[in-house]
């Protein structure tokens, strides 16, 4: 696990710069939400990048940072360079989302847009970074980022007092936000099962823990797009999971769609697809834990996409409370 | 004012049947946000409608509810009645957005569509009250509505500790909430200003409050439609905000807009004009308080709307924190 030493400098590190985003408690469902979709930038993915950055050496910080995403990481990336006065270049793959674009070019960073898809953006950044003596901010593969993450669970355990969670239920891509929350629960001692999430579409983590391999994972396009994609080999992440996790449970589409609509018609928030597979499996019943806290991961979905998934099911009614 | 112990009595009936809604500061605008959009319904309104019919004898409240509204009042009236099993008669104007209509009607309400606008809708159900011997439940002028908004107000000031807030800016349309929220204040002692805001387009309380009359106003159009219309002949919420008032102020439909669209590129957050008005009150620099207190009051923006403002500002800056 990362340890407390680390996940505290984090603590310290991230203080005033990012927001301490709300947590409450749903009574029909049973769950704490923790609403990071408040969080700068729309998502989570801010705080493992700013940990990152600022444990680098100044002179490090102003040689720049590189990344390859065209989602929130991106986004964090692109926020802390603005936050250090840096320079972020950004890699993204050709069919990436206009509106996460247009919000790095906002933030100040670099976008370049390669031709193909997301390995073929990383491969170019990872060789841009090389060349120019920046430092690669990796989503998930770096201690850093993942100590940065784990602020995400000391944050839970001070808004829940007494500490009564049974579980925390957390969408999987890379895992780092998984390792990070696990290590923090690992360091106050807080016996909570940790429950990964991935959608069925992209099955790459899932495949790792149950089965030891990923290469007979077929990948399809899944509105949780955050999620989507392999992992690294010899990731840090995939022994800090395996050590952390006591269940991994897959969403299908139609689960992830229903539940950020019911997400938006019950709580009025506005959430992205990969921040629904927590939520997805509680209604779909996958699993149940009493009082246990979903991630919320973020809420950068577009307007249009929520805007088709309500009319697409319209005929969900939300019961009373 | 509201006595404290009509409060109190508000605050236990609640208990359990309302959420608590989160709070958060913001420390680039140096806002406390009071985010009641996450409340049920979508708005704070619930608060006043269901403190007034739990306030009921039994049998009152088994003779039905009825209110004239086509906003967050009806859908407070109607989803009391469902979580108390008596029946809500909801009396709309012809011109209201179907997507309320839509939601009383899945909390099980009867809605009945007028020929006319609100004043006409207000007094067909007024009259069906009488003839059915049910209950009319006023959207602010009436002392248990007003002591149901004042919990917000409690949980403000349970919610900020140390309690530092300078000032809280609330919408005003009939009064109830920041009536309600002004008597909390006064019932703990807290010394903190109370500054009313409302749309130009439908100045109503402003003009009875600067000028002790509301004859001459000229409403027209306004994207805060919760707050539009004339204020009840003898409402006892005019004495009350008079008596609690620190300033009141203007915001026009630009400031709204510009509100709404930033609100949700900051915060991620869909809000409705009404919601918005403090907002645009500090975005407009019109006021200035140090840490003081925004009340978010609720989130029913249809989507399509909050889209054609986001391209309509599409130009507008968020700056970084």
């Amino acid at each position: 696990m990362i340890s407390g030493a680390w996940i505290e400098e984090a603590k310290n590190r991230l203080e005033g710069k990012i927001r301490k985003t709300p947590l409450t408690y749903d009574s029909k469902l049973d769950v704490y939400l923790k609403w990071e979709n408040h969080q700068n930038t729309g998502a989570f993915k801010i705080r493992g990048a700013l940990n990152k950055t600022l444990s680098l050496e100044t002179w490090e910080q102003e040689r720049g940072l590189v990344a390859a995403s065209a989602g929130n990481h991106g986004l964090g990336v692109a926020y802390t360079a603005r936050l250090l006065g840096t320079k972020a270049t950004i890699f993204i793959p050709e069919n990436s989302v206009e509106n996460k674009e247009k919000m790095m070019h906002e933030y100040g960073a670099v976008v370049v847009k390669v031709s193909g898809n997301y390995a073929e953006a990383e491969r170019e950044a990872q060789a841009y970074a090389i060349k120019k003596g920046s430092t690669w901010i990796s989503p998930y593969n770096d201690e850093q980022v993942i100590a940065g993450q784990a602020t995400l669970g000391l944050e839970i355990v001070d808004q829940i007092d007494p500490f009564d969670a049974s579980a925390c239920i957390v969408p999987v891509s890379g895992g780092g936000l998984i390792a990070g929350i696990g290590s923090a629960f690992r360091y106050l001692h807080k016996n909570i099962k940790l429950i990964g999430v991935q959608s069925k579409n992209s099955s790459y983590f899932y495949s790792l823990y149950q089965y030891g391999s990923q290469k007979e994972v077929i990948e399809s396009t899944s509105i949780a797009d955050g999620l989507s994609g392999a992992i690294e080999k010899n990731s840090i992440t995939i022994p800090l999971v395996r050590s952390m996790l006591d269940d991994f449970i897959l969403v299908d589409e139609e689960e992830i769609e229903r539940a950020i609509v019911y997400c938006y018609l019950r709580f009025g928030q506005t959430i992205e697809g990969s921040a629904a597979v927590p939520l997805a499996a509680i209604l779909s019943h996958k699993i149940s834990f009493p009082k246990c806290v979903l991630i919320i991961s973020g809420g950068n979905i577009q307007l249009e996409l929520l805007t088709a998934l309500c009319e697409r099911w319209k005929d969900m009614i939300i019961q009373n409370d």
